[in-house]
């Protein structure tokens, strides 16, 4: 912030810190606007020496400049048309140039709102030809965010390897509790009188990565498995939609598996 | 109710259901007024042989006899003095005749409320002795309801057996999360971004026993553990709290490691 | 029950009951499979005699035969997207004959569901005109249910009057707090801690009628207006969709300017 | 913090900060440790010419010196207990000097945790004649703050005019909704679906001044008005409470009658 004022009469919107006092570690992020007549990428270059100097670790990253995310889905939309509806409402800075689907269901909700919509179906034995063909998508139409709007395919360790924390998951449970497939089920099963979803990076370690954001509903005796299901599609798209929102801002920084999120 | 309404011109004050489809259960509490000049043993008999022949499973409570109710605690005492406040304001229908801790330090409010504490301290090699005289004691006190308080000693599977679904426990996390000690910590390791309590039946499976109730709360990268630990305590009085006048109440049926809490 | 049970072998689904002890009142809501060979119209007659001499108000509702609802837009489409994607996806069992818009924002949406878009923009001084060509449009597509999916315009006290609890809007405030337009701009000024909304029956009393759900969201300092109004859509969401199901469902019953919710 | 950090080597603990930009103003708290050698009064005396030429209004706390407060109570004593027994638990870190009861209830508990308990009844025509003893008290204990736990007795403009964001009091209902008295029959009587509990900061607008926190609980038909009483002495004693802790945190700003929280 000295730096910022100091020198380059800049604008400071926003600043947020954190401070992780058992590992020594202080987070900062700050939203400005540079002077006028001040290249930014004179800033960069600039700042990269003061970093350098105090061991920083930092990115700068300009609000211009929309990401491009890739949408992942399988047969359920919910997530899909919810993120769909905000991205066209505005409520989504970023551009959306692609979906991938495994399943053709959500090509229909692609077309009206005028995305490609790839159908890239996974039959035994051919994942690693499909994940090949999904990186060649990705690559071609510069994506820099994948989400997976309920896809229900595990992606490979040397898939997830190339996309570190720019591959955001929604699992349908309050993780750690409930890892792996049919979550509900097993909320059933144990009697939970909550249930929950989490938005999270998705590392190499099935639905241990950082979590984004979690969030509950209440659940009775009353309710059936369907009902949690019916439920839960609530959560899972408020918990997808806030953790795409925040990364998309800028808010969110990772480092020992957990995120630290700017308001 | 056909019964009751038919023979015995009872007022029903409250009727709930529950069905289980998949197991073919039906679950039923009723609340009723008998007639004048009904005794409620007669109503007994004759309705062990209606129950007998549609093979049901059946418990009468008179609302007049209240559940005489043992605290266990150690050295935190928030749900103890939480509870006893609510006892003493009338929330809690019961008697509280006595409070054994480990610790000596809920001595002082259990002086307060005018309730007969002991001090059983738990050392190397003597649990069975102790338990033994805390069975002692609960027979002697004519205990229906043992309460652990954040009581922070593992009971004997041979005590549990002693009192099936008659043991509260409060557990200070989101079960099935972070099961076993320390659960704060795990939580904070993990990165949440919620933190819960349950509490639940004690069975011998530690952390297993049919959940009764559960909250959540927010935790930020600027909570520390120390700061979950005392958000936390807030969710434990509530769950404990919630769970043991539902207990009182006759709210709560249990049955394959479920419960089913009727409002 | 008893009569359900007695004379027709019903097979009962579910059973809830509600007691007003202060107006002397009971409520009943019993879902049942009528026995084979029973027509339910035999059932209706019947049940009418039981119902005038105990004095009571009853409805008969056939679960097979869907409601057809009408959903009223404006230029905010959140609520609209929101509640045909679950449509779409089977969560409202009902039929969406049409769609009336007094903004031309909704047609895009109405055209890929596939369901007709009535455009009836209101001019200064021809909202008579225009409520009636929405009257007549009810009554053609054979509509027993209007939802306001954030509908912009006051109806008329002869429109509501026309259709007691049969239209459902959703308020963005958490009602009594907050009444008329602009509630977020008057959370923000009154610096409330919690946002929310409430979805109700509509009177001729504006924000007055019944209420059926509401639900709150955090929100801090650091959220300005627009904020709130991004925060507020998915609370708008989720509470009107509550309650259009749960009128789908026959779970609500209302009197006395209350509503009660069957689970 | 340019300043903090260049000239004094202070070790800065936290840093948070706000912008109202549509008010065009800037809010800062830092929790800093001096330097070694450096005295507190110095800084003090530095600063304050630093903030005349940038038209600052600040203040420093040091966080050595506790808070003195004084708790005032009538006949509920949920909210006493609840303060009394955090304080006793290290969570509030103040002084409690002393306890001023209209009614004499809360002497027991003021007796066991070894506070002067000052009953101070109010009866009809005496109230300026109380005030003037309270105020008394107040000095005589150099109070620096108030908190009404639960009492029900309207302070005097005059009184309150002496204590700007001095004064904590928690309103049983979700305002702006349900001012003045019997906020639970009133929330009863509207239906509404959750109740709440609000705390705030006393200003001579009864119920209307700057809002510190509020929270929320479900209720259902089957909630009666002693129902919501119980359920509502929950949200006050956790809304009350987190007030006081952030307030003796110095966590609170207060402007334009609204608060910032710096977490």
């Amino acid at each position: 912030m000295n730096f910022l004022v100091a020198e380059y009469d800049a604008n400071i919107l926003h600043a947020g810190q954190h401070q992780d006092a058992e590992l020594g570690r202080f987070f900062m992020r700050i939203e400005f606007e540079p002077s006028a007549g001040l290249p930014i990428q004179h800033f960069g270059e600039r700042f990269a020496r003061v970093a350098a100097e105090f061991q920083m670790r930092w990115t700068l990253a300009e609000s211009g400049k929309r990401h491009r995310v890739c949408l992942f889905v399988s047969q359920h939309l919910h997530c899909l048309a919810d993120l769909l509806q905000r991205y066209k409402a505005g409520e989504l800075d970023c551009e959306i140039p692609l979906i991938i689907g495994n399943h053709a269901d959500g090509e229909g909700l692609a077309q009206f709102y005028g995305i490609p919509f790839h159908h890239l179906p996974v039959r035994n034995g051919d994942k690693a030809f499909v994940e090949a063909e999904q990186q060649r998508l990705l690559r071609e139409y510069d994506v820099d965010l994948v989400v997976l709007a309920r896809y229900m395919q595990i992606l490979s360790a040397e898939f997830v390897a190339q996309w570190p924390a720019q591959i955001i998951n929604v699992h349908h449970s309050f993780l750690p509790a409930f890892v792996g497939s049919k979550p509900y089920h097993a909320a059933f099963q144990r009697g939970v009188k909550l249930i929950g979803a989490t938005s999270h990076y998705v590392t190499a370690d099935l639905d241990e990565g950082p979590i984004i954001e979690q969030d509950v509903m209440r659940v009775t005796q009353g309710d059936t498995i369907p009902d949690l299901v019916r439920k839960g599609r609530d959560l899972e798209r408020v918990v997808l939609s806030r953790a795409v929102r925040w990364h998309l801002e800028h808010r969110i920084l990772h480092y020992d598996n957990k995120t630290v999120i700017f308001d």
